[in-house]
């Protein structure tokens, strides 16, 4: 998303970084791990100008990580889902997370845990071909520091690989 | 550094974002990684303005990613390092470029493995507590996608956990 301004730099990082670098927009592919799928929920979720957020989304949708998907013909209304390229942002995610609630956070706000024993969930390097995690065996939960007004619902999903989630004003208005 | 615009936002990842995600912060972070250290180092593998990488450096030591260290009294002149702060960014780097690798270059310019058996080494979602690699077990080293210009310059450093890496036309300048 930024114009390309890495070109003298060939690395990965810096292509990852022109893609999803851009302000709000890992906070749109976060927002869509927890659940998030239509246009006013990421509204209410982030409080960023409806335009900004439709060329976010457009741009999320043009780089493959979302898809847009029609879910009622009358009115006519779309929904943005994860794609796999989307979903492998995952580890990422985590390890911001994690460092974010190393240093930056009182509390950790969520809590990524395995789901069949609850045991806490880190992002680590390991040798390729290591036993790890699948997205389908970890959950994110609230955690200490999250307040009431970010408290999620989670219920289970069409997919086991997504949570659903909706801040309680959103909840309360819906 | 982004003004914390994300100050409704109770997430980790948003606290994350306000520090690293400003343009060209985890590009610095990442060279620091790969053993740069001077801001001429920064200057030249970054190509960016003059003043706009020394807001960034100051700002990533204010916000203690980075330490400053007099290298050298007459003329008196000072290096960046990592802090133990800086150094936990790497799982989240080394997610970043996976990705990268994975959807936006063709082949991997560097590639991470571990020192011991040259293994390929991957970011990853792990129980708490699990084995994982400690950052000085792996090395970063030049990949099939690497182009001559990019190509790096690895010696034995101080610290085992950094590779001291230079462009080559730093190196032929300097």
């Amino acid at each position: 998303m930024l114009k390309r301004d890495y070109q003298g730099q060939n690395c990965s990082i810096a292509r990852a970084l022109e893609v999803v670098g851009e302000r709000w927009t890992l906070l749109i592919v976060r927002d869509a791990f927890l659940g998030l799928r239509r246009f006013e929920q990421f509204q209410e979720s982030l409080g960023i100008a409806r335009n900004v957020l439709t060329d976010r989304l457009n741009r999320l949708v043009e780089e493959g990580i979302l898809v847009r998907v029609r879910y009622s013909e009358r009115p006519e209304r779309y929904e943005y889902r994860l794609t796999q390229k989307g979903r492998d942002l995952n580890v990422a995610l985590v390890a911001l997370r994690q460092w974010g609630d190393k240093y930056l956070s009182e509390k950790p706000p969520r809590v990524l845990r395995r789901k069949a024993d609850k045991k806490p969930v880190v992002a680590a390097l390991v040798p390729k071909g290591a036993d790890v995690l699948r997205p389908d065996e970890v959950e994110l939960v609230p955690g200490p520091g999250l307040k009431s007004r970010d408290r999620v619902v989670t219920r289970a999903s069409s997919s086991s690989v997504e949570l659903f989630a909706d801040h309680v004003k959103a909840f309360l208005n819906g």
